[in-house]
C-alpha cells in the first residue's frame, strides 16, 4: 500500500505545486506535473513518470494506476484540492520528466523521410489552448515535431497539457528561440518553409505545392500580431486561408489545424 | 447625452442579467445581451439592436458608439460590473434583437445555388466554445446556414458569442429540434448529407465528394458521443478524418473546422 500524505504542507506537494505554477521552475527541474485520470497514464507511455499522487476515491475507480511507474503516493482529499488545477479535480496528479528533444530529432526525419517529414512552428502563440490545440492536430497528422519560439505558451503547463490531451508525449517539441533562426536552420536541411501570412501570400489550395527535399514546415504566428516580419522574410513562401469577408479571422488553433490538413504527412 | 444609470437595482440592467444567464428567458424575450467593444458593434451589423450600455471610459476610447442604434445608457462602473460576465470587462455591453431565419432560408439558397450550397448540421454540441468557434469557421469557409439541434450550446449565450465573434449575426443558425429529422428535411431537398463518424466511414480526401443537387451538409455530433446513430443512419454516408494512432481524437472545434474547409463554399 502506498504511504499517504495528510498535510498540504507536506514539501512533496508544495515542489508539484510549483512545477504546476512557474515554467522557470519546470525549466530547471526539466519535470511538470500534470493532472487526470486519463491525462497521467497517456503522458506515461511517452514522458518518464516520476511520482503519481492519487486519492483513495481515484484509486477504487481506476485500480490500473497501481500499475503505473514511479513512486507512489496516496493523498487525502484537501492535499489534492491544493495540487487541482481545474475545479473538477479527478484526484490524480503526476510529476513527469520533460523530454527534451534537440535538432537532430529534427535533422534525422527530415534526412530518412525523402519530402515526406512535416513540421510545425509557432511563433509567439501565447494561448495555451492554441499551443495545446496545434500540438495535438500536429500529432494527428503525422506530422514529425513541433518547434516553439521565445514567447509561446509553455507546453509543460497544466493548461496547455490539459488541450493538447497528453500529445506532447507522443510528438518531439523544442523549444528553439528566436523563429526567424530556425526557420533557416530548417531550410539548411532542405525543408520548404511556409509562413501562414495574409499579405504578399498564395491562397492555400489554390495550387499543389512542392515539399524541399527535407520536407515541409508551417509557420504559425501569434493570435494578435501574426507573424514577425522577420520570420516571414526567412520563409520559403507565404500562404493564407482564403476566407469570406463574413468574418474577420478565424480562431487560431483552426487556421493552424486547416493547414497541418492540408499539409498533411503520411500516418 | 445619453441618460446614466447608477443603480445595479435598475430594471433594465437586470433585465440585461437575466438575457445573459437564462437561455429560457432568452427565447421567451427573443433578445440575448453581449458584451465587448468590438463584438457588440460587429453583431449590429447583422442583428437588430435595442439598447446599448456603456461606461464613460468605453465611451471616451470608442466615440463612434454614440452612432449605433438604440437606445443609448452610460452605466457607472460598478453597474457595467454586474452586467459583465468576463473578469476584464470593456465597459460595453449590448441587447440585441435574435434572428430568427427558417427553413425557408436553407431551401433558398439550396435551390438557388445549384449544388453549391453548404451547410453544416451540429447534434448536441455541448461546450459553447466549440459551437462558437464551429459558427466562426462556417461562416468564414462560405457556408449559407448553420443547423443546431436540441442540446447544443446556445448560439446566444454570452461564450458561444465570444467564441463566434459576431458571426451568428453574418450565417443564418437555426434551432432544429431533432437532428435525424432535419437530416431528412435536407435530403428531401437533394442534399448530399455527411455524416462525421469514426466508423463505417470513408477516409476525409481519399476520393472525391459530389455534391447533391440542393449542395451539401456535414453534420458533426457531440464532443464525448459523436452523432447519434439515428442521425447517422438518416444521414447520405459518412467520412472520417484519418488520424495517426499517436492521438485519440482532435479538438472537436478542429476536427468540424477541417470538415468545413475540406467542403468549403464559394466565399
Amino acid at each position: 500500500m502506498a504511504e499517504c500524505i495528510t498535510s498540504r504542507d507536506n514539501a512533496k506537494i508544495k515542489y508539484a505545486c510549483k512545477l504546476a505554477q512557474s515554467a522557470a521552475f519546470r525549466n530547471q527541474e526539466k519535470s511538470f506535473l500534470a493532472e487526470g485520470l486519463k491525462l497521467c497514464p497517456e503522458l506515461a507511455k511517452g514522458c518518464p513518470l516520476k511520482v503519481i499522487y492519487y486519492t483513495e476515491r481515484a484509486l477504487a475507480k481506476s485500480p490500473e494506476l497501481e500499475s503505473l511507474p514511479g513512486e507512489h503516493y496516496l493523498v487525502q482529499p484537501h492535499v489534492a484540492e491544493k495540487l487541482a488545477q481545474v475545479d473538477s479535480s479527478q484526484g490524480v496528479f503526476a510529476v513527469f520528466g520533460m523530454p527534451e528533444p534537440g535538432w537532430e530529432t529534427v535533422a534525422s526525419a527530415s534526412a530518412q523521410k525523402q519530402g515526406g517529414a512535416r513540421f510545425l512552428a509557432l511563433e509567439r502563440v501565447q494561448d495555451p489552448g492554441n499551443v495545446g490545440t496545434l500540438i495535438r492536430s500536429a500529432a494527428a497528422f503525422g506530422f514529425d515535431a513541433v518547434l516553439l519560439s521565445d514567447g509561446c505558451a509553455s507546453p509543460w503547463s497544466p493548461k496547455t497539457l490539459r488541450s493538447s490531451m497528453g500529445a506532447a508525449a507522443r510528438i518531439p517539441v523544442l523549444e528553439v528561440g528566436s523563429m526567424a533562426q530556425a526557420v533557416q536552420k530548417l531550410r539548411d536541411l532542405g525543408v520548404l518553409v511556409l509562413a501562414a501570412a495574409l499579405y504578399n501570400s498564395v491562397e492555400l489550395g489554390a495550387q499543389p505545392v512542392q515539399p524541399g527535399p527535407g520536407g515541409l514546415c508551417t509557420v504559425i504566428g501569434s493570435e494578435g500580431q501574426g507573424l514577425s516580419e522577420e520570420t516571414v522574410r526567412a520563409c520559403s513562401k507565404a500562404v493564407r486561408i482564403p476566407m469570406s469577408d463574413r468574418v474577420e479571422s478565424l480562431n487560431a488553433g483552426v487556421a493552424g489545424s486547416v493547414l497541418l490538413w492540408q499539409f498533411r504527412g503520411e500516418c
